[in-house]
């Protein structure tokens, strides 16, 4: 029996690898076997093609090629992490999936739908995650929450307040124009109220 | 007036770069303004990913990821290096272009044509080139000429001697498919000789 594919989405500090770790430990506390992943990379290869990404001044990339890095990334980390451990019965939760090329390369840099759509349909075919999770968060707040990090990895966090709003708005509109595949949690609430809600949600969706 | 597009395509070893220095400079002594590129690469970050794709073993990437990274390439060198080239009205002369996916990844590596054509239609749109030169040598001859060159950019050269005549074959049949845009040169003769059928080509088709 093939596992369950969960992906978390959502803009820059919006609290997914934490919640994903938390979710992680709920299901294999109810004897799930779980591998937690993350885009862009989750695979050798494609942590490569990350750096490349996040890496940089914001004009390092067009939106075109950096989707289509982010698909060349994605499909490394299907053929070779994704695909192997749900074959294996394994679920797998990815801290963002092709929503987020969605998000950031279409609404955030203006890149039409369209040909993403025509990407992601040539690269995954009908692939798709079985739950999707939007953590949803003021731009501000998460943002401000990103740059508390620390690392290299900043370019997307330099494309200013407006391309944030943007992103939060596009992750809602997904979540409206998915409603059988996408839940919207509150992202705002404390870390225990957010993975409360997380993993209710997962509860439902799944009969556990 | 926009200039005009010229694609140099074969396997390894063929010669290609050594003719484009050669037609860059009988183009040049016409009084045209040439730009002489290649691919994967021909802008810096073009470049970047190439590093990804030809160093490293066979197995790196599957035949998808790497057509991805391929188009990722492409894209932001008919951005920044081809089409601003062209609109300025110099000529473009590239080592490589789109053939190069379909007969490495598509024939080669066995990714299937209308994956590809899929893809390279949502990056590309219909653009291509004014005039294809294709070389053709028979494949050990070719490999044993590239194998004499030193570097890192090996990846390729390891596939086998299988791989190689089938590159060769899918260069033909391209050449087959795409009679009016195509032209198949011998490039088993002497540097000089490749050179004058080449350029007799070039003149014909743009009635230099």
């Amino acid at each position: 029996m093939t596992g369950r594919f969960i992906t978390l989405e959502g803009g820059e500090g919006t609290g997914k690898s934490t919640q994903i770790k938390r979710l992680t430990a709920a299901l294999e506390a109810r004897g799930i076997k779980v591998l937690a992943t993350r885009e862009p990379g989750g695979s050798p290869g494609a942590e490569e093609i990350r750096k490349l990404m996040v890496e940089g001044e914001p004009g390092r990339w067009n939106a075109i090629t950096e989707t289509l890095l982010a698909y060349a990334a994605r499909a490394d980390h299907v053929a070779r992490t994704i695909g192997p451990a749900l074959a294996a019965g394994q679920w797998v939760i990815s801290d963002r999936f092709s929503d987020s090329t969605f998000a950031y390369q279409g609404v955030g840099r203006g890149l039409d739908r369209e040909t993403i759509r025509r990407i992601d349909s040539a690269v995954l075919d009908d692939f798709s995650p079985d739950l999707t999770l939007v953590l949803d968060l003021d731009a501000p707040t998460g943002l401000a929450r990103a740059l508390a990090r620390s690392g290299a990895e900043t370019r997307f966090e330099k494309f200013g307040p407006d391309f944030h709003e943007k992103l939060r708005q596009a992750f809602l509109d997904i979540a409206r124009r998915f409603p059988d595949r996408c839940r919207v949690i509150d992202a705002s609430g404390r870390e225990d109220q957010v993975a409360e809600a997380i993993l209710a949600a997962v509860c439902r969706r799944f009969d556990l």
